[in-house]
């Protein structure tokens, strides 16, 4: 039994086109000898869809584009696909949708399985569209008896969770219980969230061994909003050992003999040219995964939203000089713009430095000094109100003139902005809403400060000096619009190891101040990402990254004690 | 059995607080006598906590603040009172919180109910947060058998549902078919939705009626976020008739006697007083209803964000009028300042109509004007770029420059600044990101023009003349900022009769032009709403009014086909 793991990189909401990529992999799998096609949960929508879903007739349009894919093919040699996408719920009550999957052979769609354990809370929602299932799925072909089972209803082996097992229930231990099967398919999309990789393929190679039957671990990959499918689908043998994997955040076809007969093959998607899996799984260092995770997810954002180029505001520090790296990988140097805007006072000693990255990076380069608008603001303030725009009132609206003239260049040009805040900035609110907070997203909003200067060094162990070490010397602190006045507790030394145990720890105070922090500044941390809400409510998107990001990976109200 | 409906309006996480609130009111309740007292679903906390729920130690200072209270109203001849608050959940798999009815009593705390039916999707994230309990809740006091439900778990009778029902389960139906009970009590902490109020009493009156017997439904108050919680909680009699009911959209204490020997009373929150409550029902009109809603929301979002005053731009259209009308009576009219911006060609007729507004409101108001602002960034932009800042680009700039000034003044004064956006423009993106869209809330996000219109001259009846004619004779498409250029397809006349098929009606292309749109105006619409939703991710929250509103009621993604 040869089976063709399809990876695809679908966009939200069109049927068509993500049925069209399916259709042709399908084909070009037969004529590998594929018997069998598999491809993601919600490969035919895309993923995390919402409303979308709701729209009437939409699940009728789902049927229709899966009948027409069907009946295609139909005409030849093709295997069958077996894919997710939403279907009815035939039960008159409850949600209407639910999370199935579907097969298509001999021209006629059936729905072999519906997912059961469907979760909520964080970046996750499937709960408020979808009415569970009741039981894995199964599909009998050519004397194999498949398993099949949809994301989550797959992962709650009972030895895979360390902590809290947030699902009762264990559908893939039921199914075995009251027969078992010959193979497990598993088919999913699993954004990226950093060190999770290699736990779930451990997961999954348990379930292997477990049950003594070969797994099938479809994958989706690509940028959707805020979330990275990472890809790297799985094919497994019997005793859980690996047999070949696709390529991690690239679109990709593998080609997996069950029988073992076979080393596995992934088929080029571009060149159609098949190449063998290497005999050990490629592993990829946490920094390079990081990085290609960002460059994925920042590229598929600009271009699913219908751009081709991007600019940011080069300050001269950290920040801005990763994103812009980031952006010049993802969407080529000659469609990144880079605009420098300093003001008397304010960032100036970085501009030789800014203009020698986008120099190294190969992007377009701008300078606009805005002290005169900044004083034109000022005039007018002052002639209204008595004090005028000193301090802090002052620093915003020099942030906010920067934001507008980024804003007026992307609608000139048609380019998206790039917002280059990070996740301790965001955190803590040392960034200027409407000012550079501006932005169609966020790619570097999940990640530390500390985080920001590592991915920085891998860069330029790729591509040596492209970022000034100038750059990297400099301490967050000393960086213009974003550093804060002397004596703040919370330098930025003190700031990553605190905001990790109140973000990703969910530590209260007690408890941070039991990990050794110091009280004031745990307790002022604490009210600050409290009190910030409501910048990062209006923030651009930010990549989801870790499991406690701010893109969507945490819900804080803005009004609250 | 005299019953008293503590109707709070608690601040999320402010644990002391709320329950400060809750003991006070008990022991008022005591002194008139009350044998039981009944707090809202999730009093303790305030609803909608959000990851404030995943707070290591959260759920153990929910029950030490519990626990103290309890041993407080055991000192004194103070009735039980049973109120929402989060819970541990005892069995060691699902999600480790329960939403519970918690009774302290006797100096003693005990979690009498866990909430079995969950709401998700839309406004609701229950599912992410909490597992479901499994059964209604018992309480027998004093001869007296209670059947104690949250929220929804109360609301799913068969016959309450004209469309589909979302739960297959009525937990009210087992409980009555499994013994039954002398008296149902409902917590909840039900949003205000437009039209959705009098069909909610029917539904509890339906109850009453169905098993015979006296129903208590006590509701939450206040603003929260987004949310507006209405109050109105109702004592109706075994037959569905109506007892009595605490005030709408304010804080209460009300008092129904379960024997009907005595008339339902209501305690004065801020006197003490008790008067009887009216003998017949009062009925809010829909224009009353929505203005109360909107003024509690607008009110105690900028209170619970820590602020006293509120400011916003005035462009001399309908949708600012509203804005600043709402603000004066929620607020205060010397704790609301208006900004006018004119400039050379935008807005400048309307200033007269707007200074004549802010006078008959009695808002401070300011005359600041921007075209200096507007050269200072042409010139800087045209020195640089070929083609300069004609045309759109320009536009924005305006708005954000406008924005900037808005956003000086609130940082300078300590104010919130409001956004005027309403739904018509919100739904299709006719605003500027950062610029008319800054702000901390967006009081009429949810309302559409004539919505916007309707309010006007509702308020105008009960203040003769306050909102200026000539501002509501303004056609919105001659509103300087936010008027388009000639032939656009979607005037104001088709766009809100489109815009409520495609939002709240959820029709797609077909549907629209069944329905009779002009198919060209529909497929505008439904790109527009589908593009601009990069704007509304970003836009400040707007208070929820209708079952889809922006205000957390949809979620669509950014970059979707």
């Amino acid at each position: 039994m040869m089976a063709a793991l399809v990876q695809s990189n679908p966009r939200t909401g069109d049927l068509g086109g993500n049925m069209e990529f399916l259709v042709a992999a399908v084909q070009r799998a037969a004529a590998a000898d594929a018997e069998l096609c598999l491809a993601p949960e919600m490969a035919l929508c895309g993923p995390n869809a919402g409303d979308i879903l709701l729209r009437t007739g939409f699940v009728e349009e789902c049927r229709e584009v899966l009948n027409a894919a069907a009946l295609r093919l139909a005409e030849g040699r093709n295997p069958p696909l077996l894919l997710g996408a939403p279907v009815s719920n035939p039960v008159p009550t409850g949600k209407s949708l639910q999370s199935g999957a579907v097969l298509l052979h001999e021209g006629r769609v059936r729905v072999l399985g519906r997912k059961i354990l469907l979760p909520s809370g964080g970046i996750h929602d499937e709960a408020g569209y979808f009415e569970p299932g009741v039981a894995c799925g199964v599909l009998s072909l050519k004397g194999w008896r498949f398993c099949v089972t949809l994301g989550e209803d797959a992962w709650n082996e009972e030895s895979a969770h360390i902590g809290r097992r947030l699902f009762s229930r264990d559908p893939v231990a039921d199914f075995f219980s009251a027969g078992g099967a010959d193979c497990l398919i598993n088919l999913c999309a699993r954004p990226y969230e950093q060190g999770r990789v290699a736990p779930h393929e451990q997961l999954l190679a348990r379930l292997a061994e477990r049950y003594r039957i070969p797994v099938l671990a479809v994958n989706m990959v690509g940028g959707n909003d805020s979330l990275v499918y990472y890809g790297g689908s799985l094919a497994l043998d019997n005793l859980g050992r690996y047999n070949g994997r696709a390529e991690f955040f690239a679109e990709d076809l593998l080609l997996a003999d069950l029988s073992g007969k076979r080393p596995a093959t992934r088929l080029d998607p571009a060149t159609g040219e098949a190449a063998p899996c290497p005999e050990e799984p490629e592993r990829l260092r946490p920094e390079e995964e990081l990085w290609r995770a960002v460059v994925l997810g920042l590229g598929d954002f600009v271009r699913k939203c219908g751009f081709g180029r991007a600019l940011l505001g080069l300050s001269g520090g950290a920040d801005s000089a990763l994103v812009a790296a980031l952006a010049a990988e993802a969407l080529g140097p000659e469609n990144v713009a880079a605009l420098l805007m300093p003001a008397s006072g304010f960032g100036e000693e970085g501009m030789e430095d800014a203009l020698a990255l986008a120099r190294n990076l190969g992007v377009s380069s701008h300078v606009l000094p805005v002290s005169p608008l900044l004083d034109a603001f000022e005039r007018l303030f002052g002639q209204n109100f008595a004090g005028g725009l000193s301090g802090f009132p002052g620093k915003n609206t020099l942030a906010r003139i920067r934001g507008a003239l980024l804003m007026a260049y992307a609608n000139c040009f048609d380019a998206m902005l790039l917002a280059t805040v990070d996740k301790s900035e965001a955190a803590v609110g040392r960034a200027t809403l409407y000012g550079d907070l501006c932005g169609g997203i966020a790619p570097i909003g999940d990640l530390y400060k500390d985080q920001v200067r590592a991915l920085c060094r891998h860069y330029n162990r790729k591509h040596p000096g492209a970022i000034p070490e100038a750059i990297l010397r400099k301490t967050p602190s000393t960086e213009g619009a974003l550093g804060r006045g002397d004596g703040d507790p919370l330098s930025s030394a003190v700031l990553d190891p605190l905001l990790r145990d109140i973000l990703e720890g969910r530590e209260n105070l007690q408890g941070l101040v039991r990990r050794g922090h110091d009280p004031a500044a745990a307790r002022q941390a604490e009210i600050l990402v409290r009190k910030s809400e409501f910048k990062r409510r209006q923030s651009p998107p930010a990549l989801h990254l870790t499991a406690r990001g701010f893109g969507g990976g945490m819900r804080i109200p803005v009004a609250s004690v």
